[in-house]
């Protein structure tokens, strides 16, 4: 079983991801909103790469069976009901609702790689349900970080490693390519993931906007024991007998 | 002054690289072969892409003016006076001569390159040189890895730590990139190289080619004080007046 990684959105390559499985990452904050809106009972999760093409799929349903969520530059977007901070995805208002988002990179990722045998989407807060999930499937796999904006990004690379590290506590033997070894490296250095994050580009421009609940949260680890996974454009909850 | 890195020859794109110096790592075993002839007296080197090229241009040259060298899959090719290991281009073989090289990453990086500002080469045998340079150049930085085969190398990565790990010795206000950041940190916590570097994938084909001598040379910390340039299809020192 080979375990590999791709660092930004802009390297993905259907070369690199074909015949396995792919985990997308966006911990800041794209899949973390997944992960949560599922876990408190929404329908599915609808991404969108466009604004407009959003608010075009939104028209064709009943007002009171979906929410509008997402952002650009890391903020709400005009005229939509939630932002990307995944506290606002509560029970209260996502149940058997439709969550339709569209973020920067998060999304990009998701449409990017499609080519893949199977899409899961993981964060840090479910990041343990996923490693058990992607041995259990017993494929190789290809951790695909969103980054920011075409770049590497340490909060999605450590989360990768965070993974990686608890599916070698089921097998020693999996066979990781150079990028997959030095991301569960530097997850062994910084356990904790924030002595990591905190130095990563896209955590200074979150606490320039003064979205410190939401650091704390999407760095919280494994509270979530749930794997959602993308297929014919939704994202769903996968069930433990697939 | 800013610093990025590309991880591998497949990544590199003009727009990551332009208006930038570019340095060139391919430290198992090309950079620190062009790096070890032109210290030891040889008057250029000339990186070919394909095996026949580097022929059809030696043709040209008078036989005492010149050796070929290079690999396919680590190994010397049939009818070239040299193999890739930078053992063997001593003073005494390659001084006043040309030396025309053709590997398999190194040289596709090196011509990947040529739109950045200047192309300067390194290896972990020269690191310390290559940081004073840039520091005196002063102008963004973009650090390529040839990597292996279009994938991540640890090697090639860690050598990009070193000489940014010595550029933050000068100016601790350096604007790094996660990815740049990151390969930093892996070298602060591996200062000897081969901690990290026997991990990987390219170590252990070296040393199931039993290329233990060339592994020791090729993780010698800056013991050549000299930074070689790609310039018009061609290798030379730079003075240190440039």
């Amino acid at each position: 079983m080979k375990v590999d990684i791709i660092i930004s959105a802009d390297d993905i390559a259907d070369s690199k991801i074909k015949n396995k499985v792919a985990v997308v990452i966006d911990m800041f904050r794209a899949t973390s909103v997944i992960v949560t809106a599922l876990s408190n009972g929404c329908k599915e999760v609808i991404p969108y790469l466009t604004v407009e093409e959003t608010l075009e799929n939104a028209k064709k349903l009943n007002r009171d069976d979906y929410v509008l969520g997402g952002e650009r530059r890391a903020v709400k977007i005009d005229g939509f009901d939630l932002s990307n901070s995944p506290l606002e995805y509560t029970e209260e208002i996502v149940k058997n609702k439709r969550v339709l988002i569209t973020t920067t990179n998060g999304t990009k990722t998701l449409t990017k790689s499609t080519c893949a045998k199977r899409i899961l989407i993981s964060a840090t807060i479910n990041a343990k349900a996923v490693a058990k999930k992607l041995m259990q499937i017993n494929e190789d796999v290809v951790i695909i970080n969103a980054g920011t904006n075409g770049n590497f990004s340490m909060d999605d690379y450590i989360c990768g490693g965070y993974i990686i590290n608890e599916m070698l506590k089921e097998d020693k033997n999996l066979e990781l390519t150079d990028i997959a070894k030095t991301a569960n490296m530097i997850y062994e250095g910084n356990q904790d993931i924030v002595s990591y994050v905190k130095h990563a580009t896209h955590y200074s421009v979150m606490k320039s906007l003064e979205l410190d609940d939401d650091i704390e949260y999407c760095t919280k680890k494994s509270i979530i024991d749930m794997v959602p996974e993308y297929k014919n454009s939704k994202i769903t909850l996968t069930s433990n007998f697939e």
